[in-house]
């Protein structure tokens, strides 16, 4: 690892307009202090690299030739041992191995989290690794976690992933005192699954925990770490992502229902462009796989360049705010499963 | 039961807006074909009776004194258990006992499925009642079940509310053949909790049923019912309710943001009042408590006065629609779960 640049290997071969995005993403991230190791077909990505010679980052990035690569159809467990050379684990191993402070892969969440699980490992103590993402809200930006690694979950885990949130939350989102809520059916304490009444027990009294919190907490951002297990968080990142395409698609309906709208409709562009780029959940870099002993970020498979750049500037941010090493402290003292 | 009119038992003391919406509600929905019961504290009533006395309505609606009166706060079985003179209990009991087809009460969702499983009691063979609500999608609308009534579910309840749901989405939305999706994680059966596994292979090959789904196909209509536990049924219901309102605010505020984007929202806003309208959950009438044996429908707390007609409306439509024997006729048939 360099001694003054954040190393990111990006595993080009992911993601659904890969590799022409991925290595313009890397090419667009790269700097002075971000340097990117581009790990994935070298014949793929040689003429992208000439194409982009001129620009600022071209020397900052540079190309690991991966022999194989998991493709999208594929089981991501299985994928994953049956090719040790592809780039998904490659960029893992680099982790790993020390030559990189974070890996990156878009799309394929099942690969990555079998190449991280795999080859960057569990920090010692952390029952299940589990995904956080960053969510837009009314006031701001929340951490859900998790996002989707586990579909069953026991209280522990919660606990962990309660802890693992609001240190994501204090080191990316810069919230010095996270307030913590456990997504349930209701605010009551005795409200809510077996599950969530066991993890309300093991929460209580932790810091930042303010409680129960319902789905409409979400997009309202009533706290600024919400834990669940990973079913109910994947089924809700995904409902959230696509309402908000739903709401602009029938926007965009609306503003060609007449001659008065269709003007409205262009007048406000804009604005609206604006807005939808505030709540775009590529602008947030990624999902991070909380509990490997490395950062690990998931990107969206339909990534575009910048957001491929995007998630590469958020992996190498959550490194330099040491994400892992304070997960990897907080788990190893017993009795204070979250301290400030 | 009146021979010819549907008449519906609407508990006029339960909501944000009551008795001013419930009662005006009820006289805005009642007609010569739909009889409202407005069941609450006379004195209270009678004031806004004499105000509202020369609408087409108020010589089909008549009252009903209710004693007693669920509290918001209140735990609802325990409110339910205590004050048997309650507006919400009177207005199940009119369904029990025959003399209204369906009951309507706004806001508290415990205490109406307390008052509705005590009072009018399950259909034989249902394991579990399960809330089904209708919401809007970009193909149209369709039927989530369960919605929120149980926390914890076992797999044959989610046999039991695909079938409901199925014969809920024939009966009010007027699908003849609704496609049936299980709310999952990933799209592979092999994926998802292990509820959802042990549902899959017991929903396989049952009318309609298309396999798992994800969170977003609820905003993409993909399936006509999303069978799922009533915790993520309840996550996800509101999360996507709280989705419309955080979109429309920041749509809101991009529209004051600028001179031009002030105009274009001016000139936008009757589409876009459309549009909410459109998507707005209070237009479908509310929550109906699919397994009771007779109809019991959970409108919004903060439904308003045409909130609380369309829920009264739905109600006797859904009377008219004979779901409930539908019901009680498809779970009698053993190894017949869903007939179409």
């Amino acid at each position: 690892v360099s001694e003054h640049a954040t190393v990111v290997a990006l595993d080009v071969m992911g993601g659904d307009n890969a590799p022409q995005a991925t290595v313009r993403g890397a090419l667009r991230a790269a700097g002075p202090g971000l340097e990117v190791v581009m790990v994935g077909d070298e014949a793929l990505i040689a003429p992208l690299m000439a194409e982009g010679r001129d620009l600022p980052g071209h020397p900052h990035v540079r190309v690991l030739h991966a022999a194989d690569t998991v493709q999208s159809h594929e089981d991501g467990a299985r994928a994953v041992r049956a090719k040790p050379e592809s780039s998904v684990v490659l960029a893992c191993r680099e982790v790993r191995e020390g030559r990189a402070h974070a890996a990156v892969s878009l799309g394929h969440t099942g690969a990555m989290m079998a190449a991280a699980t795999l080859h960057i490992r569990r920090i010692p103590g952390v029952l299940r690794p589990g995904i956080a993402v960053v969510l837009p809200s009314r006031t701001g930006f929340l951490v859900l976690v998790d996002a989707g690694a586990n579909a069953d979950a026991r209280p522990e885990h919660l606990l962990q992933f309660a802890l693992m949130g609001r240190l994501f939350a204090q080191a990316v989102l810069d919230i010095p005192e996270p307030r913590v809520g456990l997504l349930s059916i209701g605010e009551e304490e005795e409200r809510g699954s077996e599950l969530v009444q066991s993890a309300h027990a093991l929460l209580r009294g932790t810091p930042g925990f303010v409680g129960n919190v319902e789905g409409r907490d979400i997009p309202r951002g009533t706290v600024d770490v919400v834990v669940t297990d990973g079913f109910t968080g994947n089924v809700a990142l995904k409902l959230y992502e696509a309402s908000g395409e739903f709401l602009l698609s029938e926007l965009r309906n609306a503003a060609t229902s007449s001659l008065p709208a269709k003007i409205g409709g262009l007048l406000l562009r804009p604005a609206v462009r604006r807005m939808r780029h505030r709540i775009d959940p590529d602008l947030y870099g990624g999902a991070v796989l909380m509990g490997v002993n490395g950062l690990a970020v998931i990107g969206h498979g339909s990534a575009n360049e910048e957001a491929v750049s995007n998630a590469v500037r958020a992996a190498a941010r959550a490194a330099r705010e040491q994400v892992v090493r304070r997960v990897a402290e907080s788990i190893s003292r017993p009795g204070q499963p979250a301290p400030a």
